[in-house]
């Protein structure tokens, strides 16, 4: 393919235009840069306008045998953004098919193309004064909607489960032929009302695979609800997590939590509101449990912090906080906030970082709120995303051990030189098997010389996954590769002990698959049969690895 | 083959052992009765005891090139029941798998194998004494669950979504081996409880299809909720019909209803209550508006009778009972039942049933109760129905065209000649698209002679199924012509509208993915990949029937 590769470029360039492709060295660097440590390069980004220029590009890079890695808009940040499996491959972002084709009022739906993002879906829904609410997460709201869900993201409104609630999907397959998911006529009405469809049910084929490119999806909306609370609970006393999930769970597997929850540990929330705290260490390359203790009196947080949003009528959500209040009732400290109430605490706040400069009276900010200044600032950002609203507040995170200050608009950390890994993993949602995980984890973590940063999001009523965030600095070459020896034996440890992955990264693609035989081989067939070529995204999740695969 | 089949008859019986395969006609012919017009004959009938057997079965079939159509336990009755596509094929009924494997309380799930009904799963339950609920449909107790599920049956609780519910599938491919779905270890602590797994999501393809043979799946179960209440609204009016639809709608939306909403009209009822009033027919084929008054008058029925159950906590059902009312209010008179309110029905009704033959009491009745005494009657059997208990009162209705009475206990109505056809569609759930559905459909139904019988059944908050029910009497060859007739017309009309078919029956199988062209060729090619043999149920939901598929 080599030799033919320019030949390849231009005669794409002439299917989406010459200013829709880059094939220089600087350009596929800066547009392809990860938070994550793996460098693959790319041999061009192609930026297709619609679904007939993607079909056009399948079709040459089936003549050239050129593989094609599609990104929607390339903020899979921490899992491989828009990173191939292999240096090579053509790298199609789909960032400027970004049209939102539909928004349905009565049945609560919208139709859009994968480079329409959270923030853009959501500023259309409220500019147009239409009262439904897309669910976001909260990284970037720069992210993919369609791509997010197709690696099946979760946020936090009651359509937290953003692949379950994709409904009729348009693919490009491998040949540059289309196809439409669902199995009803072309004048279907129900294309994007019924999940399931007429037929096998194939949507599930395009998530965390590489079986075609999305080029439109249905998404399901959520009208806006009458009422709104956000519940946080904080555990002073870790031995109260067990109770604290089984809570949750049943909560969940009632109905009486109608949205998900996120539990977050203390070193993951302290990356919410500062940059490392450098000044513990002591020595240590890991806060000690004494600097751990330090670090959240300084900050008035508790080992664990519960969140999560409640959704309704105002009677539902009344019933729904009482529940709360009784199931939590001895394991935190349970705090409600609606509108009003977070009005007051934004009012409180401005006061008092105006006079911020004084210990004292920061002192007594602390005592009256029973906050630090750093946690009632960041409670403003956090509450618009569980209505769906998102905001670059949260991904600062990443920024922990970074150099200096974070930025709080226009936050890239990818630009901006941020080193972390994502690492994620499926755990039953019981507080028995979340012990366990944290028990395998923990050691691991320190023995490499890095803190456990990890959080539990109830993914459905009777599974959490495990976010484990492993921070590093990116000017420390020995962390980095610490940070990746981490990473791996993370992997390897939590699969053995029967924790699936909920995600994964391109680099971890080859093995992911492996534990799962009869699968493996049988997503190989599958794919091969559509993509003889191998062409879409080869390795992705394991599936067309090929040379790399031993079949055992 | 032909010459073969005595051979792979016999290599077969050894696996299974003798006893486990039938092959003289009338065996073949009494064991595949269904209430369709449709007779399709198989070669024998085998079942198999475990999974190794199917998948020793799968290898002779693959030698053979003997098609095999499995059914779970065969009680599809109206869309096929045991019926192969083509004469000659293998049948392969899954009944003597039918271990509960494991019921897991904490996380509320079973593990079971295809043969396990309905009804061995709800008492295995009671018996037990663990408070979870299974599902069930208003169909024979004796159905399979895992068949029910993979054909997207649906039913009335919380989980009524059954396909939605299945966690974790255990398959045989046509080349006899086996995979397991979820993407995770062997060991995999998740496998019953994320639904998604790891890697592309392929649960689906095993759904409404042929791509394999399931023999052991995960169930979610759900929590016996604390109050449980059944809401009836009847609709003197037909106008309001719309707007009924379009409140439910509202109330699935905002999530006041957890779980669906079943509308029912007049005839569907009737076919319910009482065998067919033939003396309102006046010399007619169907009842004339005139008569179809007499009828309700007769049973106190209203033109359209929707009913559902209201699951959750008391606080939460009280709060959904209000909402209800309050958008019901107008539009139907609305009734409310628990189980306190149900013991004074019955206990009601089996007075003045003693006194049924004294007129003037019956009439009585009527006046006191607002209900005739067959529609009393039949309250305290589909009340439990609601609660996940299986009962074999409802599918009563398909004696409805039979000769004198229908059997209140082991109803067979394959097995005792009932005649009737199901036809679903699907509908988006607005009352306009409800109301176009029914006008469409109504004059198709006189013009053959019939008369229109349809329930609207919430699929999701988005979609309804319009069940349509063709009702003849087996004994009367020129009615059951004219009931082909009428399926073909509006399976046709109804397809061409954009409403694509909820499921369909064996013969219509070689017409259902026509009109999706590329889905179809993709489908072809992706079980041509993992069955090159087109040995699993050959041309089922119009996939692998290559020699008939012309490609457009």
């Amino acid at each position: 393919m080599e030799g033919n590769r320019s030949d390849a470029i231009a005669e794409i360039g002439a299917i989406v235009g010459a200013n829709n492709i880059v094939a220089d060295d600087a350009s596929i660097i800066d547009r392809t840069k990860d938070i994550s440590p793996w460098r693959r390069r790319g041999a061009a980004i192609v930026y297709p306008g619609t679904a007939e220029e993607v079909a056009g590009v399948m079709k040459v890079a089936a003549r050239y045998k050129l593989p094609v890695w599609p990104f929607s808009k390339g903020k899979n940040w921490g899992y491989g953004a828009t990173m191939p499996f292999r240096d090579g491959a053509l790298i199609l972002v789909l960032e400027r098919m970004n049209r939102i084709i539909e928004v349905n009022q009565e049945l609560a739906y919208a139709v859009i193309e994968p480079g329409v993002t959270q923030k853009q879906l959501n500023d259309y829904l409220k500019n147009n004064r239409i009262s439904l609410w897309s669910d976001c997460t909260d990284s970037t709201p720069q992210g993919s909607i369609i791509g997010n869900a197709l690696e099946r993201g979760v946020g936090y409104t009651r359509h937290w489960d953003h692949f379950g609630h994709l409904c009729g999907l348009e693919v490009i397959l491998a040949n540059g032929e289309s196809l439409r998911t669902g199995g009803g006529p072309p004048n279907s009405l129900t294309w994007n009302t019924h999940k399931w469809g007429t037929g096998p049910f194939i949507d599930g084929l395009f998530s965390q695979s590489n079986f075609g490119v999305v080029v439109k999806a249905g998404i399901w909306l959520m009208p806006e609800p009458e009422a709104f609370n956000c519940f946080i609970c904080e555990l002073d006393d870790e031995a109260n997590l067990p109770s604290m999930v089984d809570a949750l769970r049943r909560l969940a597997l009632t109905g009486i939590l109608s949205a998900n929850f996120h539990i977050v540990n203390d070193i993951l929330f302290t990356a919410q509101l500062i940059q490392y705290p450098y000044d513990l260490l002591e020595g240590g390359r890991y806060l000690s449990p004494e600097a751990r203790i330090k670090l959240r009196q300084r900050l008035k947080m508790a080992p664990w912090t519960a969140i999560g949003g409640l959704y309704g009528s105002a009677a539902q959500v009344k019933v729904a906080r009482r529940a709360i209040s009784s199931e939590l009732r001895g394991i935190g400290k349970l705090t409600f906030l609606d509108d009003r109430r977070l009005r007051l605490l934004t009012g409180m706040t401005r006061i008092w970082k105006k006079v911020h400069n004084l210990p004292l009276l920061t002192d007594l900010f602390r005592l009256i709120s029973g906050s630090s200044l750093e946690k009632a600032e960041a409670i403003p950002h956090l509450y618009p995303i569980m209505k769906g609203i998102p905001g670059e507040y949260i991904v600062g995170f990443a920024y922990f051990k970074n150099e200096g200050s974070r930025p709080t608009v226009d936050v890239d950390p990818a630009r901006d030189g941020a080193g972390m890994l994502w690492l994620a993993v499926l755990c039953p949602l019981t507080g028995k098997y979340a012990s366990d995980l944290l028990q395998l984890c923990e050691p691991v973590f320190h023995q490499h010389g890095f803190d456990l940063s990890l959080a539990f999001l109830m993914i459905n009523a009777r599974s959490v996954l495990a976010l484990i965030e492993i921070f590093f600095d990116k000017r420390n070459p020995d962390e980095e590769q610490r940070a990746l020896a981490l990473y791996d034996e993370i992997t390897e440890t939590t699969m053995r002990a029967g924790f699936q992955q909920y995600r994964t990264s391109v680099a971890y693609s080859d093995r992911i698959m492996r534990p799962a035989v009869g699968l493996q081989k049988t997503l190989d067939a599958l794919r091969a049969a559509i993509d003889p070529d191998n062409l879409i995204a080869p390795g992705r999740y394991g599936i067309g690895l090929r040379e790399d695969y031993d079949g055992n």
